[in-house]
């Protein structure tokens, strides 16, 4: 397979002028959405209602909820169609943060950064006590706390320091990464190099999940203990504090014991005196709400009707996950990606096109979780690996996903559709002055083109500038709409509906890879 | 003056190395301090006491009479002299926050980080209620305010927004920098160049004193209209937020609303918020604590008397403030400096060395409010400009002080005194593969050498690496142990011991520059 991959790239690259001379591009069109996009954006009032008005959006949370009720109303407003919020099926409990509190009390007086682990209960109201230092490597090790924690908050022990900030936070790609991008071959089953059958990557994953399982022991432990408050030790420094889920979403989940995930400088800081012998002493009050009302997950859609009488029944695809974590308001996570889609939809209505095919934009919830609510979609409308395709899989023609932060769009993964190549090639042609250049062959993973990938229906995520998406934002109490920048996300919401627009237009559907085999087919 | 100087700095570099060969250092000494510094060293236990285990040292505030208290009992359970804590006159009100939670409630639950400005009120308990938006650019704008603030949470309208970190937090000399300061001339009145006279520098000031007036009045509003809380947006970003005081430390200082120093994210979501006519609400509970028990500022002092009878009646000082901001535990300002003075003393010591003058120590207090401390104690012991000096001003060598964070000492400033250029040149060969490198004849300020140099005393501060004092640690909440860089701090105590023990042992005292003139003399 390897060999052939390669013969075609060669083919590829020899052929590049002629494949961008066949490929039409509407050049008029492409101007009319340059000036919506451009020249008239509501992406950051978009934006600023996912985020700032609406708050968190945890999967089943209030906050989601809010912003889906406001992205129908909106999208309703603007004259979409078949706006609504469809069910994907059930996902759990809704969670929220009702007060968040803790401080250090003795030796002296300090509140503390931290936030909640998602899904984790409070303290049941105000709380005070002791800090005790917790040594535990192996299950065995926790005998010596048995009958020793009731009322006490629990912090874990730790090597750890924190790191300087001798890089920048903020990262945008250079010319040599896109060009080493761009020159990147096809690799076995679209894996990148280095990423698969990898014996490191194995011995690591092995060792996370033995990890994981000591931190279930662990939690089962202190909430039999009846301990009245754990820390642990968020990633981030400076006051920014990655997020994370302390106990599942799901009815069955186990009980645990109030967690929050404290800011490095606080979390270190007891940690030193304990284990200097000092006694510490804290405070904490900390309410959290489940909701169990409705479990079933949702997710946000809208349409823009075909006008071809041919291909009005094909599909153009467009979306980005809707729900966050929740020590923020998930502003590049994904607010910005949400925001774009839904600006790219109204781009497309608002210069007056009117596409041949079909266009559908997808908010997704649950995506954090799993990409729950993509592959719940895809599996309703289009079928799966196991149970078989449906009819409407074949009439998808692609989907296009945004869920890399606020940065700016370089160019497209081709998730190892080289067919396709070409084809962006010759769409990115009139978008180059944007910053939008670089078509690879590479793979991208962890967001809900996967799921359209995984049933055979070409699906895509952008390349994006990094921004301070690693060291300051994905999921962090940090990632506000302060994080947006406009020029990006104007940038990439009219990068987007040039490829919807382009999808919808031309000719064929785009070129499919070969579709993962559903069981009992050869 | 200036051609001068400018032919004097030609005739030094030029006669560089016999004046190093000139000045006379013991280098068996030298080896001893290095042994005792580089690899016995305690300064990060020094640190760890000072910082975390003493918490916040405002001045006049019980972290920095634990911090004092630990000092005072620690130098005189390693034998050092005249170990005391000494007064130097009346400083004003001790203040700490005893409790420190606020939160937006309304549209939805988010507890936001922020920290009380030092010496304002706390909020008498819990309280709740609307935030109002306060446009006011002058006195007038106001009025229509009157009667509708009262039980309100007051924020400032801005137009901020903050700025990516496109830079790296954290930064040390490059050798460019070191060489373009060694080169550097003398300024008329050792003024750097463009730092005084500076008709731009004065247009600057103007606007700031007419900010600080119009503050003033807008304080002294809020406070008669009974408003609950007001917010202030704080300098920092991604959770970092530095501190100011709110009101003064003085008997006399007037009445104040309770003021959190607002993170920029948690700050500007509430005025976005509130400027697009969504309603904010807020709940708060402040409780901040006054000291009047004992309004007298002290400083630490310890000595080695000296073993040269003719010599132990003149003095070599070395100090650094003590006290610190109150949003964290004061690490880099200035517990690093106080850390590596007391190091530097402990090393001499240890090393065994029996240094000829009287070697003294001082941990001065009140430099974060105008150099009180040290002022005081140069007045009382020293004299002044207007009163005249005293004849122990006569017996002072030099006064080594370091207060610019945690970064490696480079070199030191000679601020304006020529003649110990080739001195300190000297004295630096042994100590260079430490990065000690750089004599400058530039000045610095803001610091407590400067209560020395007033008088014409030779007062020095070292040249530091910056690191991530300007980013993140100067008076901010972030300002913890966790920023110390432990190589940086045992060399530095290393060189400051090398200076100090070098000032104690040559014939002469140090030469200065001419003294300020006290009033009535010509």
């Amino acid at each position: 397979m390897k060999k052939n991959l390669l013969l075609s790239a060669l083919f590829l690259s020899s052929m590049g002028f002629s494949a961008l001379a066949q490929e039409k591009v509407d050049q008029a069109a492409m101007q009319k959405i340059r000036e919506e996009g451009l020249n008239h954006s509501q992406v950051m009032e978009t934006a600023f209602y996912l985020t700032d008005v609406a708050g968190p959006r945890l999967s089943g949370s209030p906050g989601l909820k809010r912003a889906q009720t406001w992205a129908v109303d909106k999208l309703k407003s603007w004259g979409f169609s078949n706006v609504k919020l469809e069910p994907w099926g059930k996902f759990g409990k809704g969670w929220e943060v009702q007060k968040n509190y803790a401080a250090i009390t003795v030796p002296y007086y300090h509140a503390i950064i931290a936030v909640p682990k998602a899904w984790t209960p409070g303290t049941n109201g105000p709380i005070k006590g002791d800090v005790v230092l917790l040594k535990a490597d192996t299950v065995t090790d926790l005998a010596q706390y048995k009958g020793k924690l009731a009322g006490k908050i629990v912090i874990y022990d730790t090597q750890a320091t924190l790191a300087s900030g001798t890089q920048p936070d903020f990262k945008r790609y250079t010319d040599e990464q896109l060009t080493e991008m761009a020159n990147a071959t096809a690799q076995p089953n679209g894996q990148r190099p280095g990423s698969g059958g990898n014996p490191q990557m194995a011995t690591m994953m092995a060792a996370r999940r033995r990890a994981m399982a000591m931190r279930g022991a662990i939690n089962t432990f202190l909430k039999g203990e009846n301990v009245a408050l754990v820390l642990s030790q968020a990633r981030g420094t400076d006051g920014t504090v990655f997020t994370t889920n302390g106990a599942s979403y799901a009815d069955t989940a186990k009980a645990v014991a109030p967690e929050l995930e404290t800011s490095g400088e606080d979390y270190l800081r007891i940690v030193r005196l304990l284990k200097a012998g000092q006694k510490v002493q804290m405070e904490a009050d900390v309410k959290t709400q489940f909701f169990t009302d409705d479990e079933n997950g949702y997710n946000v859609i809208a349409e823009i009707p075909g006008t071809d009488k041919k291909l009005k029944d094909q599909v153009v695809m467009l979306g980005g996950h809707f729900d966050s974590w929740h020590g923020a308001t998930g502003a590049t996570d994904n607010a910005a990606g949400s925001a774009v889609m839904i600006e790219a939809l109204r781009i497309l209505k608002a210069s007056g096109l009117k596409p041949k095919r079909t266009i559908r934009l997808a908010l997704w919830s649950s995506e954090e979780q799993g990409l729950f609510g993509s592959r719940n979609y895809v599996a309703n409308h289009y079928g799966n690996v196991k149970d078989g395709y449906k009819p409407e899989q074949a009439k998808v023609s692609a989907y296009y996903n945004l869920d890399n932060g606020t940065g700016k769009i370089r160019g497209v993964y081709l998730q190892g559709n080289e067919a396709i190549g070409p084809i962006f090639k010759a769409w990115l042609e009139p978008l180059k002055d944007l910053g939008a250049t670089t078509v690879t062959i590479r793979n991208t993973g962890s967001t809900d083109h996967v799921s359209f990938d995984g049933v055979g229906i070409p699906g895509f995520q952008f390349i994006q500038d990094s921004m301070d998406y690693g060291t300051r934002t994905h999921h962090s109490n940090q990632d506000t709409y302060d994080r947006l920048v406009a020029d990006d996300l104007k940038e990439a919401a009219t990068v987007v509906a040039a490829f919807v627009y382009n999808s919808s237009e031309r000719p064929d559907m785009l070129p499919r890879k070969e579709a993962p085999k559903p069981a009992g087919t050869n």
